[in-house]
């Protein structure tokens, strides 16, 4: 169950996909060195293998615990929590003004990867975090920041994002929580929320809900959604801890996966007397959201390249030491590790190219996101356009490596106890929460791509071109994708959506294989570790030649008009 | 969690594709008629919804017990496995001699289909007594069929294949359990079985398990392998139950799905007691062994099936029930069922066009094992080339299409109480077991390809030609499967083997886009019910415009030499 921390690989995406070196010397990033950040990976990367690692199958096996009192971690969760804040891994790139370090995304996002790999589930407390640290940051008041933000930077407060009621999942819109102004110009709130994750716990002191919720006479819809913040505890006069606020979590689901992560249904006001403080303005709930969301959808596309990362390992430990057969064609009939038949390395090797591929993709995508806050001109519109592909994409290839892996195991891999199996029911919520990947989809399709004139999208293909010379089949895709995205300008909506995601799985493979060919082109020049850029080679070449085309396979399906899917009722749909 | 037996479509599977109708006055099968057919399909139909279907939450959720006296099911499994029995279900293509029908064994695949798609874990149990009926009855003394035989066909006695040693998992030659022939021609079998299916439960009044064990100074490998009939209980001089046998299940697996059906580790002879019948010959295990697992991968094809319409059900139930947010790009604002959405459409029509594209090919194929029987020239060799087609591509599209089931619930997909989850943890075992899908793919490319000098594999390509005119893909798609085929005959061992899963999958796919196009002309002349016949003619050209070009880009990948596999040691696969 053990978890090694691919320290190689991470640094030379930073260097090489992110240029993190460029950053350095920055106004924004004055802290930032290579010695640093060296530190910094060293040590996330022994505290998921240690303390986060050692607690993925406990957690899975345990799970969480509700009582009317509150929920209950195992034994070991609030220490390795501890460990965690008392690092100050929380605050890497918090802002300087509350207790942050001011240092690059980038670094957040390689601690949560590591994390993630360790324990899925457990790490989510720590990616929901920061979401809720961006929204103050960006939309409250002096005052809420000037409460709220050093403890939710230290991390011993946490943070979670209340959108969904039962009749609002996708449609946000739909929502019915309620927020009344009060004299004092707190608000009452009321209402339950479904799916909240880490919604309730015992390992921070506090725990702060940004809760989305109407006002009285506000529109409907989306325009009429405002941003609250609503602590479990109240502070007191000195801004410490207070009278427990009147929200609880009324029950916790029993899911698939992701069984140390509590999903909770949370009630807010059963008696009336549930304090909100607003964030932003009024009626401004939905932008102050997507600051969230936007985050957190970078994220869970890097939970899905977590998964997928330790996924891999266990599969290439197992079939080193798993002797099954001797060699079909080989002069011996000694029976030899399962890695050496071919169709267990191919499985194998496709594991590590989509593993790497989507890694670099969330890298990169990460990294403009430092670069926009460096005012890099053309960054922001860039990080817009690459989100859903990040979230999609690196979900997807998630649930598909951890899939491979309970394969290369054979009948082991279906026993629980071997570890794959978990792997393979966590990474499945993946693609479904921070908008399922066919909202993903839609939105590239419906918003990105024609942002700014289309010019954002245009500027990526260039890009790409401008490395993909000599890579034939990555060429052709991009000329495909080119190709698709006109006819998709021309397309009626129902057009539009019909190919929305077998689109967005090709815009993600050239995407993806572009870095793949900008990380061929770095391992042939490097003088690093042979073996790891062997590897790296061997992984860039498999994508090019055997993944990039299978993307090419998809244009039919990302043309196909809507009108086979409506030349039928929804009710032959059971026939 | 109902299931509603998708009766129409098995019917007209069962005209167009299977032509069941030309076997009716056969001799073999004289008492076949198109009434008889039908009231099988409503009475298994019925038996499945009914008893299996309502067990299935509950075998998931309560599983089998074991104790030192035995594994135990939950309430409601004898009486519901009792209802099998007496309803003749098991008997339908038993052999007539020993109190079966003599039915086609496509007429018991139907029975097995409804099964598994209720309850895929409780349907194992029916699906293993044929394969030790098919065995017994090709390779078995007369004297053992007759005691055996009638209780099996009637499945008051349930049957095992115990195959699976610890070290001896797809290298089956690598077992070790040994047996020694006795004065009285019986052995003394001693070794332990892991993974063996149903073997033990309270559900049959006496299980036969077959075993495969070497005698001493046999051959190493597979050539030294013999197989025996080991009973949980003698008979007495009467052939009633009489003694326990030296044979017990030590432990059952914890698994990640089919929680009803125990996996038992098996120990046989701990007291040096216990007694087997051999079957054939000394050393002609394999033989016998594979005349099970032939029937057994055509039938786990078919679970693919099973868990694949179970969950477009359940998907498609959910799409029409679910309201949530106005269709873009409609006049109307008012929130809609998200079957109305066109990507949740597509992921329902690709659900509807994988699980039939993947029934034709097994009922095809099972169609062709009922044509051996009856002499038809051809009929086995085709058989033989597409067995290893049902049991990969059925089972990849099951889990396939569990997975869309879960992304269509969205979040509710990862609340265990909905269903999906199940489904999609069921599903997974199907491409491990009988096989892994990559001996699958071996097999193909490593024997069936080259049956008959190749005339097997061209006389089928003949076939999809003659029928695939005007279709565009589908040609391009035989184009690039025969090429494939004409560079396999060339390569090296290891060669065919790095290219032999795409392979698999596109000569999967042309066959069953083949028998998409005969589905699409038989809808166009037919005069079935409409909404029907509407849903056909939409899955085959979504089937034929959308899933086969996918195969297409598989191409690359099928014809890449193993070379990049092998461009690394195995130790950089941890690098």
């Amino acid at each position: 169950m053990t978890y090694t921390p691919p320290i190689q690989e991470q640094k030379f995406l930073l260097r090489h996909i992110v240029a993190l070196q460029d950053f350095a010397g920055a106004e924004d990033f004055t802290e930032l060195s290579a010695e640093l950040s060296d530190a910094i990976l060293d040590g996330v990367g022994a505290l998921a293998a240690g303390e986060f690692a050692s607690l993925d199958r406990i957690g899975d096996t345990l799970g969480a615990t509700w009582s009317p009192e509150g929920v209950t971690l195992p034994d070991g969760f609030k220490a390795a929590y501890r460990a965690y804040v008392e690092g100050g891994w929380g605050t890497l790139a918090g802002p300087v003004d509350h207790g942050g370090q001011g240092l690059p995304q980038t670094l957040a996002a390689v601690v949560l990867e590591d994390l993630g790999s360790a324990n899925l589930g457990f790490s989510l407390i720590n990616m929901l975090t920061p979401g809720a640290i961006e929204a103050l940051k960006h939309h409250g008041s002096k005052e809420l920041q000037d409460a709220w933000l050093p403890k939710l930077v230290t991390g011993e407060w946490s943070g979670t994002m209340n959108l969904t009621e039962p009749q609002a999942g996708s449609d946000v819109g739909a929502l019915r929580a309620k927020a009344v102004r009060q004299p004092d110009g707190t608000y009452r709130i009321e209402g339950q929320k479904i799916y909240i994750t880490w919604g309730e716990h015992d390992l921070a002191d506090n725990i702060v809900h940004l809760v989305l919720a109407r006002t009285p006479d506000a529109p409907v819809g989306t325009k009429g959604i405002s941003l609250f913040l609503v602590p479990k505890f109240l502070l007191d006069a000195n801004g410490d801890i207070g009278a427990r606020n009147d929200v609880r979590c009324v029950s916790i689901e029993h899911k698939l996966g992701i069984h140390a992560s509590p999903t909770c249904v949370m009630s807010y006001g059963d008696e009336g007397n549930c304090v909100g403080y607003l964030i932003g303005a009024e009626c401004g709930g939905m932008r102050a959201m997507f600051t969230m969301m936007n985050n957190a959808r970078l994220n869970v596309g890097l939970q899905g390249v977590s998964v997928a990362e330790r996924a891999t390992q266990k599969a290439v430990a197992y079939a080193q030491a798993r002797i099954q057969s001797a060699r079909a064609g080989a002069a011996s009939r000694d029976p030899v590790a399962i890695i050496e038949h071919p169709d267990v390395r191919r499985m194998l090797i496709r594991m590590k190219a989509l593993t790497q591929a989507a890694r670099a993709l969330t890298y990169y995508a990460v990294g403009q996101v430092d670069r926009a806050a460096l005012g890099v001109e053309g960054a922001q519109a860039r990080v817009d356009l690459l989100t859903p592909l990040v979230k999609a994409y690196g979900t997807d290839i998630g649930v598909e490596v951890a899939s491979l892996g309970v394969q290369v195991h054979g009948g082991m891999g279906y026993i629980e106890e071997t570890g794959a199996a978990q792997h393979y029911r966590d990474a499945r919520i993946t693609p479904i929460y921070e908008g399922t990947n066919g909202i993903q989809a839609a939105d590239l399709v419906g918003r990105k791509l024609g942002l700014e004139g289309g010019t954002v999208f245009a500027r990526l293909i260039a890009d790409i071109r401008a490395d993909a010379t000599g890579e034939g089949a990555l060429m052709a895709l991009t000329d495909a994708v080119e190709g698709v995205a006109t006819h998709m300008a021309n397309a009626s909506a129902d057009d539009r959506l019909a190919g929305s995601y077998p689109f967005l799985t090709m815009l993600s493979v050239v995407t993806a294989g572009w870095l793949m060919t900008r990380q061929l082109a770095a391992a042939e020049g490097s003088d690093g570790d042979p073996v790891f850029l062997a590897m790296k080679k061997a992984a860039a070449r498999f994508y090019l030649d055997q993944i990039v085309p299978e993307a090419l396979g998809l244009e039919p399906a990302a043309r196909a008009p809507a009108d086979i899917l409506y030349s039928i009722p929804a009710e032959a749909f059971a026939a």
